[in-house]
């Protein structure tokens, strides 16, 4: 019909929901945390369960803070602190020092992509201080060694985005890659509210723009934690999610016996197939974004900048 | 139902259009020009004619060029000479030396939003030049003087963009303002391929974020002369335009019959319901934009603020 | 001879002590307060002292913290602290609720003259909520309606600063302007590293630019408090002051006995002369400024902004 | 007694002029072109000739044009030709199909370190299109396959400039780099007015951050072509230089007769100490550049981005 996208494994687990299926090979635990949060661990356990939620295998968490577009800062501390604590979950931060480069992926021209480059913008960066003056440079306790890189789009490059990751990881060889990235959320709701960290990288199709080539411990030999937050919706899947649903309430409405009965008889196919061919061919290249996305992209770049550097260096 | 929103006086002529309406008070002019262009001039005469069309009496001249999204330099000074042109016939350049200031509405930190300020960071400007050296100072034979603002929006400086550009307008006092804004179509296929000129000003509810109160000759005493291209969609309006084809389809459709029957009992009050239900109220905040809105929007601002400069200062 | 140019009372009373001349009519008191911060306080009481230092009669208090440049959070947010509490001194921000614009002078393109512009970035935006949501809008105690504007330099809005400042206050009648700009000291020793707030306003010839007119109580009828941080010297300072300098110690030096005799007997007048001659004239419009200029005005911004957002309201 | 940087070999070379010296293994020619300007060949043959000059062997062209600063844009064009026709004579552009990575060093957000950075927004990139789509996709004579990187500074990634690039050199495997990047001049009067071509690529210390390694043929095996605009003086050199010139004034004017002959019989050394002694440390971390760099920036790069897209696809 129409490719539905998202980038959150929260809501492609909603789906089964819905129909009151459950998934084999995956695991779904909801915690409430201080400050309204509410984290979600999704953990995709076979390859059955990533065929089907068609996600590599590997965790996922979400934490959902519901003002979170709001623009108190004690509450985004609040969220840095819970991200820091996740982070700590999946990268073994406190028991050895490590060199880890933070990608922003994105490009920094395009508002709501422009995520990762102002989280790199804001990270606190020790690699070059450390190997020029030592361990003891910072006086810390520890002396993890961050760098980042803000690759750019291939439009601006001429290049993958993998390809120039590669060769950085070449010649600086990382432990840990930390990849900063805006995601497509199926939702409008979702927009701004969620960020998901995963210890599966960044798959093809992610993101405002095209990454192409997965960015993940497979295709770079390390550990790649990919954080994100959904800051837009593709336009085919807003338009075709709104059109399913009107069919469907077309066919649940008692108001419209007559007309429910008729489309009921459609076939599935003949449904997708009439949606299919009011959609815009153009609505492929578009996406649907808030108008204050400015503002939001701009807190909770800090927001996450704050939260990375809060599991390197506690204070 | 929704409320069907476009800047652009070219389609709003086209709702008529399509139910081949003559629409009283409208006269609607079209010429092919030189690169493959189309210049379209509506003219809304009387008040009924503006209420019809939603938009006020004056002047719209729309400059469509299918290649205008593309990168080629020569044909984009082409635009901007057509632009030039279109100005001289709303500003009488030629006949004596004006005072203008250049207005750039909407929001620098959002993309599509950013048209206006970017025109306005190439523009020639010549005001303190010539009130300080005096009129042989370029050594041109027009010595416009022209200024220029970049307001910013409500959100940014807590002030109506009308109330700074009065304030300006009291202490410079200009002739002229010619006002550049991001405006807001109705079809995802004009943005970023068609300029619309008008001498009506801006009205309530344009662009991408929010001027509220009209910038026109009423409003500041001056003529104010908009020129603005389409680079979103707003979210509700792609839907419910999609979600309405839909329905039309239904009805129409010939695989259906059945169901265009009892759909077409349905009163057209009862299809409005049932769309307005499906839209998500967050919608409304939102836009919809091309993922390469930073080439248009950077390409586009240069066009414009060359054919301003032509038109002010020729070679 | 040439120009010396200082923003800082504090380094105009410096000349003085130097020679250990006391300044009729200008009072210094100093404090030193929490986190190895010293706060001067420079009263200029009569016109004759005004004279003498070159600046207008006023309140001058500067914050000095010698950490400033370096990026510890905490300090910032103490230092923050410090602002907040001058500016509770100088406006009468917990009597009564009052209207206030905040006006980010210099040029935003300008790394080290993009102070003022970057501070308004960071400032709680409270006026247009306030007048449409009502007094309870924010739930604060005090609801302090705070509006801002970036007005440009001239060479990008061919108007004077004043001409535009003037007209926004005609329009929205504010109680007090906050006017955040950069500053020129004399000495590279204090960039980055001094705060200077002061209720006589903006002078002619302050900042990086060029604001001409001056921005003050006389100008605009309402008091004016400015906020500055030097971080550029003039270039014909920094060269002129290391001539003198070496003028001043081939005069003392031992080394140069026979030498120093023959300069001392040169006039005053013939020293300035030598020294003028060899001062090369397009250094006038050429500025001193730190390689990691960017790195101090991101902060910097940062610190002032959240100083005020703390004076106006506190959490 | 200070380091005086230039990075222009014009200006190296001009210090023997001065003494009226012959450099061994240094050949100069100048010629004059269209435009009033004048392009400066000087190549350094041999070990000696670099060491003499501080440079390393290889070209040097240099194109000065007087009138670079002014907003002239046919007279920009013009310059961008005959950056054009330098650059194919040092890349075979018209003998076969190259792939050429375009590298801006500098950083964006200290203005006049900007140039690079800002020289590869408005790069023509192709190689993305030339490899998915085929050599036909442009419909050009030549398909130069054009990527590009902006690497950053140190402070901002953690990582020498070098180890970046030749990460990327690695995966993508160009047959050329063009690095652009802000120089420092020694003479103000230089600045934003010179533009030097080089195939010796950039050497530590070039520029006004500190990119430490050499990045050249030898570094990364293969030929790197660095353009350059001096858009900086530094500090030390300006200061020192401005002294040098009063005490050599002092020695030769007739006035100071006594004063004259008395530094004259200072030793050189004891001048150079006295000198030293006055530099003030941190002035090592400063640069002076013009007030209004920000537009000669945007302007200058925009130039060198039309002379590379003009060389390697001609209209």
């Amino acid at each position: 019909m129409y490719q539905v996208r998202t980038d959150l494994a929260l809501e492609a687990r909603e789906k089964f929901e819905d129909d009151h299926v459950e998934v084999k090979g995956v695991i779904v635990k909801q915690e409430h945390v201080k400050g309204n949060m509410t984290v979600t661990k999704v953990v995709i356990e076979t390859e059955n369960g990533a065929k089907a939620m068609g996600k590599p295998k590997g965790n996922y968490v979400t934490l959902e803070a519901p003002d979170m577009a709001d623009s108190d800062e004690d509450y985004h501390r609040e969220i840095s602190m819970q991200l820091a604590k996740i982070l700590k979950e999946l990268i073994p931060i406190e028991k050895k020092e490590l060199s880890v480069l933070v990608v922003g992926l994105g490009n920094r021209e395009v508002t709501p992509d422009a995520l990762g480059p102002r989280v790199v913008d804001n990270m606190m960066i020790t690699r070059h201080i450390i190997r020029q003056f030592g361990k003891y440079a910072f006086g810390l306790k520890n002396n993890h060694q961050i760098s980042s890189i803000v690759p750019g789009v291939m439009a601006q490059t001429g290049m993958e985005t993998l390809e120039i990751i590669k060769g950085v990881l070449e010649e600086t060889t990382p432990d840990y890659i930390i990849a900063v990235d805006a995601l497509a959320a199926r939702s409008t709701k979702r927009l701004n509210r969620t960020i998901q960290i995963t210890d599966t990288g960044i798959s093809p199709g992610s993101g405002v723009g095209n990454h192409r080539h997965a960015l993940n411990r497979e295709s770079v030999g390390i550990p790649v934690i990919a954080i994100g937050i959904p800051t837009v919706v593709d336009a085919v899947t807003i338009v075709g999610d709104t059109m399913s649903n009107l069919v469907s309430a077309m066919e649940e409405t008692r108001r419209l016996e007559g007309l429910g009965h008729s489309i009921s008889q459609l076939e599935e196919a003949e449904k997708h197939e009439l949606i299919r061919e009011l959609l815009s061919p153009n609505l492929n290249a578009m996406f649907v974004t808030p108008k204050d996305i400015d503002e939001s992209v701009k807190r909770l770049s800090y927001t996450i900048s704050e939260g990375i550097n809060m599991a390197f260096f506690p204070a």
